[in-house]
């Protein structure tokens, strides 16, 4: 089997757990499988290095972070290939550049365009481990771009499908996807396997593990992706395309976003593409908008409800303002005391009542559900924050998601 | 003017300093000059990643050792190159193999093998100021390089040569080359000029500002070479061809090497090619023999001493006991408590009386010589340790080196 095994920042922390992860990679490679470790930078360095750029420029040149900051990445791959060496094992560090991992312009943020896997397959075929430092790509003019927040993932997922390898574990210090947040519900469960877009629609409860734009990635690319910890050998959860799943779930997993804020917008103008230009403009100063509720008009008027991240908060009120000023809404009210409980599973698609069954709990409860929006695999709705921890316990409860 | 600024590891020490380094730098800009700037590592951070690497392993990988080491120049490139922006200035960080450099394959002391100016150059034409990480260059296989002890100096020089540059600056903590050591001689002198070839033979006063690998590259590149300090506005000293100088001094300095051990065979059989065995195997052993003297030879048998550096007696020993054992030389002495001083000064080549004064002024103070040897433009001595502070006294008042 080819196992791609990626090692983040906690897990890398300090030298001890650098040979921690040599011992856990030469246990996969004495399994007879072949190996390719991806690995961030040893945790806190990605930031010493942002604060001493930070000393000289508040705004520092993006082609100048990338330089500074893929040198973290370089430094645990070099020492994580020193320690499988001493210990016997065939192994070569490699940068993102020398793995063949181009990417777009977009210094700190950039997109992997392709990865020629030639000089990793002939490593391969040669028996070697290979260490590669994560985070970090080569752009069309030869020089370092890194890829953002979570891209030592990315770089994971996107070799795992250039070398079509069987599986791409994501080590971490969490040992893998639960039902629900474990804090709020302790009879909470892992999960032994989750389809893509369920893992989406619980990006809540994946949020420490994987960042969606790495799902994604496995999606688009079929990349068998495990989540699991460094600091035990329990299994953890694969995450992997709906095909693969056998037994369907009704429900999977019970997520919980407290980060989000709803305006309510009353008196709106009701004229033809009022919506529309509102919402134009939210986009335009890149607020994510999740749900929208627009009731009927009256007397000419609407009343327009939206939900946003609450980092997204001030930018929202900024837009809203330019269209208070010109006359075309009366008011606007903010609210963060909220919430947004979803419950998520693949079996939705073919049975009915799943939604039904979500309405009745918050009612047998006494919560009062301000907003809804489904999906074909997810029912979400919007409640007061402090009715947060009962909701989610009594939905995992009425899924009977603790069997 | 084109100038290539080098600033050592104590000279970008932390952040301030490195700030105090982009004034300087921003400085000579301001003068209407181009400016290349090659910086090495922070100080102690090559040492923590060297250590870091012997956590895993006594004898780590070369290659691995590269792809770590190289980390820490980059830091300092990107960081100064950010502090330069912020000051308004237009400037570009880039490694090594930006920068063109080309090297041999041997990792960890690779040799240049050449530099592709072609992209520093567009960039100068630009109006940019350069920042290259120092240290560190790329092989044929694409794969980074380091140039082993001085190896940012090297980087400097070399680019120095390769953009045709009127001034190689070398910055370190200390303010240029003296006529001998100033904590023995207090009453020495800073020299404005001197010859590439004063300065390989004054390699002890320099041992601390320059290496000799990087003076043979400037006389072999013919760049101008100037070492000052990075912590004030001191001029420093200019290092160039001999042609530079107009009014050669007849003695430039005196230069003390304590680090040498003397040995003496007793004995050793007088047959043909007796010496150049013993010397060959010294050789294949690595130890650099300094002086040799050969004494005429009595019964068959002739005594040879030669000196070694302290730190290559034990291996020279380890020859010498080979020739012990086969009965070819009869015994062996050692004795660490000498030291070499030199008189160096390109005058020497046309004129008379530089060594008949040297001797005199041994003799004057009762110093007895164990061991001449001279070239062009010098003269070394061995002498017992006991007398260095004095003979490099005597020697610079004889030769008037304080005027």
């Amino acid at each position: 089997m080819l196992v791609v095994q990626k090692f983040g920042g906690t897990s890398v922390g300090d030298l001890d757990r650098i040979q921690n992860v040599a011992n856990r990679v030469a246990k996969t490679k004495d399994e007879g499988n072949d190996v390719v470790v991806v690995v961030s930078a040893m945790s806190g360095e990605t930031n010493k290095l942002v604060e001493y750029a930070e000393h000289f420029s508040k705004n520092p040149a993006r082609a100048e972070m990338d330089m500074l900051l893929s040198s973290g990445e370089r430094v645990t791959a070099s020492l994580l290939s020193i320690a499988l060496q001493e210990m016997g094992y065939d192994s070569v560090a490699m940068t993102g550049r020398k793995a063949g991992i181009r990417t777009n312009k977009l210094h700190t943020k950039a997109r992997i365009e392709d990865i020629n896997p030639d000089t990793m397959q002939s490593y391969i075929k040669e028996g070697k481990i290979i260490v590669v430092a994560g985070f970090q790509g080569v752009n069309e003019n030869g020089d370092v771009t890194t890829l953002g927040r979570g891209g030592s993932d990315l770089s994971a997922v996107a070799i795992a499908g250039a070398l079509k390898a069987d599986l791409c574990e994501i080590y971490t210090d969490v040992t893998g996807i639960y039902t629900t947040d474990p804090r709020i519900e302790p009879k909470a469960k892992k999960l032994e396997r989750i389809s893509y877009d369920e893992m989406l629609e619980l990006a809540s409860l994946g949020a420490k593990v994987l960042q969606n734009r790495s799902v994604e990635m496995a999606k688009k690319l079929n990349v068998n992706l495990v989540t699991r910890s460094s600091f035990s050998d329990e299994e953890g959860t694969l995450i992997t395309k709906e095909e693969n799943i056998m037994e369907e779930p009704l429900v999977s997993g019970i997520a919980l976003d407290r980060n989000q804020a709803r305006i309510s917008l009353a008196g709106v103008k009701d004229r033809p593409g009022i919506a529309s230009e509102i919402f134009n403009k939210l986009a335009v100063a890149e607020v994510n908008v999740d749900m929208i509720i627009q009731n009927k008009a009256v007397d000419d008027t609407t009343n327009i409800d939206f939900t946003v991240p609450v980092s997204d908060l001030n930018d929202a009120k900024a837009v809203v303002d330019t269209f208070i000023e010109n006359g075309e809404i009366k008011s606007d009210s903010y609210n963060d005391d909220i919430c947004k409980v979803s419950v998520v599973g693949i079996g939705m698609k073919s049975h009915a009542g799943v939604a039904a069954t979500a309405f009745s709990t918050m009612a047998q409860n006494n919560i009062n559900i301000n907003m809804i929006s489904t999906s074909e695999i997810k029912v979400s709705m919007v409640i007061d924050e402090k009715y947060a921890e009962l909701a989610v316990r009594s939905l995992h409860d009425a899924y009977e998601l603790e069997k």
